[in-house]
């Protein structure tokens, strides 16, 4: 009962020992899982609609830094990030597989942690986990996982459908969760320099729960859905607004005019930009990981948006294909660049 | 055109003009795939039957040595390994999806090469490659890959229909591919013992191929449908026919008498094995990856399969559960052990 459980080591346990652990709470609750985990796939049944499928990978080091990301909320995020694209599709989730490489200085409790996090969002987002596979790594955590979802094939919507004058729309504020990010490896460059100062975060709550806990816009199609509108593109913000409204562009062969004063900043967001010097507009269209949906409605829905506390119109499609224009405050247009996070970047 | 294609660094590409250069020659095949790469998720039309899903994730210096692992070969293996799980539901894979990791000591071109052997696969195996995420990892290449299947839903097998008496029949001869590695292993010491020693393969062609270069058995569910068999348990061989027969057992609630002399084992393999003082029995039993069907029938079946040159009776299912019996040439049964490789029994 008392026994040392932070010391449990993997090499403990075999591959399945692990996997019987860390799912042993997993119970499917869609009529659409006809088996979950435990055999060599799942079985699911998708004949009532058509099914979007989408996967994305987290990396330790290079999409999460371990010393600042607690791993139930490190579980919770690589869920929620899969699902971010499932809605973008005007879909709705239904199942996620989960696989893990893991080092040996993961302990089973930090597993059971990462999974536990995971569940949540299962939880919350009504998904199954139905299969997954977890095995180890020479160095550091890698989580990769596919979301599938389903939508009728007249709901969804892809990124190259926005015309002229169409208006772009985001479902919420953005640029918190790089505030976050920036606090956080503030903090940890502190506690780096003196481990006696204990990293405090008071005050910097919404900024980085953006960032370490995102939730994904589950609501946004039922909204759109109430106000009797169908986006005619639509993608999540997880690179920056920049960047997503380059490709909703590129993709739908229009240009767009953003207006820089109409993107929605928190105001805690705005606080953390002036503490560093930022520009929040900046901080909006470069910093990603907001998850919001980004979108564009035809003309004659802006009645129906005019007003509205969580559609924010920002700008709008023009037919000049290939010229994304940003409009700063004093009205004179400049060229908008997706300067959005690259996963190569930064190597040499 | 005569630049050193060879020193394309990945932080020359962006992370999207990294997806469009792997990508470019991906074509939909399959009218299932309504929309491939290029949205926030796939759209697949999943509506003919019943979907399983499947993912494993490969991981240098645990799964693959990149020594001596031709990437192409590697790119290859990684979609076979997903579809052997597909055809383990004796379903029929039809899309795909690649995640890869992967450091800054990889170049472009060696990018290319795997992709390249991914898109053989995929179309040896007539799937389409419907998207995928890359990115950056902080040492050696992580590949994680998801396949989804169609069947009928009277025609899935699952692990858990075995009955007494039913016969375990697998699909064709195994422990090469563990002989295989064997082979790479001693010439990769070799190579690092003394450089100027080219490795040397001949003769080792069989073995060396069903290591790096596997096949999924995709032609099993049709044989089995024109002997007008169905199976009542089924699974891939990945980690080693001991692991998958007591797989099978666990989840059917039986017991298995396994009888040595019956598994095949090719000649190629058994000279392997005398070489390296081996038992053949052993690397069959405890071996792995050599993606063959391990199955059972009905005993009103056996005439049906009786002298088959594809599908090779080993042994037959008892009511006693939890009992597994490994029968030697001698007739003194033994216990029959899972000694089947296990991802963490290595880390310390």
């Amino acid at each position: 009962m008392f026994e040392n459980k932070e010391t449990t080591k993997l090499s403990s346990y075999g591959e399945f020992g692990l996997i019987d652990l860390l799912t042993k709470n997993v119970k499917p609750r869609r009529s659409s899982t006809l088996k979950g985990i435990g055999d060599d796939a799942a079985v699911l049944d998708l004949t009532a609609g058509k099914t979007v499928v989408t996967t994305d990978m987290l990396v330790e080091g290079v999409h999460f830094d371990i010393m600042f990301t607690p791993l139930k909320h490190l579980g919770y995020k690589s869920i929620v990030v899969n699902l971010s694209d499932v809605f973008a599709m005007n879909a709705m989730p239904s199942q996620v597989t989960v696989s893990i490489a893991v080092s040996s200085r993961y302990t089973v409790d930090a597993l059971e942690e990462l999974y536990a996090g995971m569940l949540m969002a299962c939880e919350q987002y009504n998904v199954d986990l139905v299969g997954g596979d977890t095995t180890s790594s020479m160095s550091g955590l890698m989580i990769s996982v596919t979301a599938i979802g389903m939508a009728a094939e007249k709901d969804i919507v892809y990124r190259n459908g926005a015309k002229n004058r169409h208006l772009l729309c985001v479902s919420g504020d953005l640029g918190g969760a790089y505030m976050g990010l920036q606090v956080l490896e503030r903090e940890k460059a502190v506690f780096k320099e003196n481990p006696e100062i204990q990293p405090d975060l008071s005050g910097y709550d919404y900024v980085v729960e953006r960032q370490l806990k995102p939730e994904a816009r589950k609501d946004v199609a039922e909204m759109l859905k109430d106000l009797q509108i169908q986006p005619t593109a639509m993608i999540d913000v997880s690179d920056g607004l920049a960047s997503e409204v380059i490709h909703i562009c590129k993709q739908s062969k229009v240009g767009c005019k953003l207006f820089e004063e109409r993107i929605p900043v928190d105001h805690n967001t705005n606080k953390a930009c002036e503490e560093f010097n930022l520009n929040p507009s900046s901080a909006a269209l470069n910093g990603g990981e907001d998850y919001e949906l980004l979108f564009t409605v035809k003309p004659e829905d802006y009645e129906k948006i005019k007003g509205h506390t969580e559609i924010y119109p920002i700008g709008h499609i023009t037919d000049v294909e290939g010229r994304y224009e940003l409009i700063p405050p004093n009205g004179e247009s400049v060229e908008l660049t997706a300067q959005g996070w690259n996963a190569f970047g930064n190597q040499e």
